[in-house]
């Protein structure tokens, strides 16, 4: 029997991969003048990657992967002007409007009606907070954690300091890496619910896959019928 | 009772005051053939809390304030090296050793035997469980709370959390605005202890102090007869 429905935030219940390629796309055109666009981009990716012990996810990391990499291609040439725009754009990432997904507002609050609700989300503290406080969603969640990454201890805290069985949670979220296997691997149930975008990037290899049965919804609209699915499996 | 000890981590269990103040050192002669030292300090100053609302605290937030200044200073005539030189000074602020207080093991392991303890700390998540894991003190909390700003409802949750009342749990920090007024404002205890250099900018005005009894010790090491003396006035 099904007592926690734990959601991921980002690209699950509002739009985050487009903001970061519009802000991508800004930062090739700040660029153009010196590199062609792909090469930009992949050494962005590059930095991003190498920084990651660093600096950990986030916008603000994201940020100094941005100025570190503009550095680099320009052989420290690039002007200070320059630098300051990429300043400016992160400041607009930061305070740019949070998008909800379509029929979030209504599926989480019917999830509410008959679930605890937990939200587990990765990156920065400061931004996801923000986040979540202008996505008016705030009060559905009878717990927020805020991570700085996901691996199967999480979800396996989350249960037992609510004192349930792992196999009473049940992990909705877009990516396989961080939402579904994880989840599983800690002995709750997941719904992966692929994101129009971001998804393309996190191909596991079938025989991954292969190991973990989980369900597949087609929008957040249809996991509240997918719960009741394994909430009467499971009974 | 006491049942609760919460415990700051920096500038209370480690040294993170002197770091910011060398690296501001390093900033200050990084920008040295501009401006006089003071001015650049003060700007540096006024851009962190101009900032406060959009980035929150902690080191990468420091970063982006310390680049932001330095293109302002120099009216963007900057150059990519010396920017890439705050950079560099970033990832060595991040990986610099986690330097505990004096005492501060013997003491926090003390604690450990007799109360549980939670490690309530503010600014960049990443960061923050980086030096928790680098301090080896990891281990001697039961719980330990990040937060991107402290006020009483934090301290009022940890308790609600635990099944405690707020007067069974003791606070022990150096900041008087984020560890001992917030916790007594929750109906928590609190014990000061001032640090070498950071108490000198957190002046509250007397009347606001004199509202508030709490403990100060002179060292973390006063902490535990301390707590014992408060355990035996609350028996």
């Amino acid at each position: 029997m099904i007592e926690i429905v734990a959601l991921d935030a980002d690209d699950t219940l509002w739009h985050n991969e487009p903001l970061y390629a519009r802000t991508t796309a800004r930062f090739r055109e700040l660029l153009s003048s010196y590199y062609s666009s792909t090469w930009i981009e992949d050494r962005l990716s590059e930095t991003e990657l190498r920084n990651l012990p660093h600096y950990g996810y986030g916008i603000k990391s994201f940020s100094l992967s941005m100025i570190e990499t503009a550095i680099e291609l320009t052989e420290g040439h690039i002007k200070g002007d320059e630098i300051g725009e990429i300043l400016s754009i992160t400041k607009q990432m930061l305070a740019a409007p949070v998008q909800l997904l379509q029929g979030v507002t209504e599926t989480v609050t019917e999830l509410a009606s008959s679930y605890r609700l937990v939200l587990v989300t990765k990156g920065d503290l400061f931004d996801q907070e923000s986040k979540i406080a202008r996505s008016g969603l705030g009060d559905c969640f009878s717990e927020i954690e805020i991570v700085s990454d996901k691996d199967k201890t999480i979800y396996a805290q989350i249960a037992s300091r609510n004192r349930i069985e792992a196999k009473q949670l049940v992990m909705v979220g877009d990516s396989l890496r961080s939402d579904v296997i994880p989840a599983m691997e800690a002995g709750c149930l997941a719904i992966h619910v692929p994101y129009e975008t971001s998804w393309q990037h996190e191909v596991l290899p079938d025989e991954v896959l292969q190991q973990y049965r989980f369900l597949t919804a087609n929008s957040i609209e249809e996991v509240p019928g997918l719960i009741e699915r394994l909430h009467r499996t499971a009974v």
